[in-house]
């Protein structure tokens, strides 16, 4: 898809997100099929995001012999849901990779100065460099991803990280 | 990579393949994380064997309007793992493709004809247009899923199916 | 166990509560196993939290007969997780009663008054007569399960919901 | 339930079995749903099942202290689905048990002599102790459970084991 606007966008298009994404969108589908639909779509989609992941060479010792494999270069990846439509992602995202780290985030809209809120933030304090957040971006939550990341670019990392103290 | 003398052959190399892989290979590697890493695998692996999956339209009536989406067309999908070892690696595509069918096959090479026999035979009996064996090919079972394609256009699909009426 | 204090508390005495809750404690587990087990206690404990659902005689047409059969009386069940421990508590519940619904509360308690302040509310409208509450009653959580009794029953079903209009 | 012939059979009366088994039983139930109503009532019956799995003090070291907590004693356990119906109950009974071991096992009565034949036989071969055979047992299969049991204590454990060498 050409998308010029946005170079960094990718739009999937694997037969599979297609189909789903057609039951998903159809105000017929069940609660239980719409959240499994999610799950799966996010697999999908994960598939796509995690495409450039850099490896570095590392020896395995299999039953026959000592060779060199590959493992994921760098800092693990930290999943950012956007609260709350995007939990039902994260299970999805997981299935891939099991070990990543979750953050959660909670933003709204100031109505008077357009600016975004982080009412909840809760990102494990070393996360900036690789993370991924999680959400539908439905058109009235346009700008929720930018704003997501000018928020863990701010605060992830800093030593303060405001209601942290008030929550489990 | 190059492999002339298979064309349809297709070698994943999304990072997390090889990253799993490596782990699979590790002979320290428990079983439990072994069997997840399989599920994971074949998650990774279906996002490639599904990429030409024909589509057709299809209405979908939105919350909001009636408009076109897209439908998988064509016969449901059967996954046939080999048993044993295939059985680990049906989860892993059922989560993109959950509503697959699923059979079952078990195959061994006669010592004396070199012929593959299948010892058991569990394919639903229209699924002979679009199916998909799921095994490892290790070493000695090469052939394994040549053998397994002729068994199934030979057999599925005639109503005689050698040992179905011994089994549940 | 006795625990007079609490006339309503049930403490699972399943060997494998009290084999996985020993693996959860040591602090030599990892996160992932962490995660697994949190998923493979809550659906343990919710079966014994389940074990009274009244049920109601339903008919069923099975492939031979028409007959009786039950389902679960009265509405869907809602599950609660408070923020954000609970959250892996979901997938574990989710496991065996896969239609429930899901709300979302975030609680913490004022220093000054030392009354619980629920800082995130999401819960349907109509769940107040059935729902559960997922979470772990740390020490330092001690009355957060009590707390959320009564943000529930005091807010949920009200038409103004609080901080509802600000989120996704 | 009285069931004075069989001493040892447990019937589950959680509500959510007769809620589940009244679907399983409905002819008008997809396919898809079908499978996940087996995997819950797999998991649902695990738990009656394991209810008696003898402990052993562990020691633990916490966060806070190091003290002593409880681990499951003896074996571990295997489990034996009867292909192919209970291999669809295998996922359910992992999803309390996750290091569980797996074998398989195919059987048919020979029609002539009345005797259960294993065509299938694949156990871990010190499984003999403590293992769980898993299957359905509609009419048309009664006594299927028993003579697996009989299979299991005859052939498990035993160097020789018929049919292994043909299968992968």
């Amino acid at each position: 898809m050409d998308a010029p606007a946005f170079p960094n966008l990718t739009v999937s298009e694997h037969p599979l997100v297609r189909h789903k994404l057609s039951i998903l969108r159809d105000r017929a589908t069940p609660t239980k099929l719409f959240k499994e639909l999610v799950e799966e779509l996010a697999t999908l989609l994960a598939y796509d995001a995690l495409r450039d992941l850099a490896l570095e060479p590392a020896p395995v010792e299999t039953p026959l012999e000592r060779t060199t494999g590959w493992r994921v270069a760098g800092k693990k990846l930290t999943l950012v849901p956007i609260l709350r439509a995007g939990l039902g992602m994260v299970e999805g995202v997981l299935r891939l990779v099991p070990s990543a780290r979750v953050g959660h985030v909670g933003l709204y809209r100031d109505h008077a100065t357009l600016q975004p809120v982080d009412y909840y933030f809760r990102v494990p304090g070393d996360a900036a460099e690789r993370f991924f957040a999680l959400g539908f971006a439905f058109e009235q939550m346009r700008g929720n991803f930018v704003d997501l990341a000018r928020c863990v670019a701010e605060r992830a990392g800093t030593p303060e990280r405001g209601k942290a103290d008030k929550q489990s």
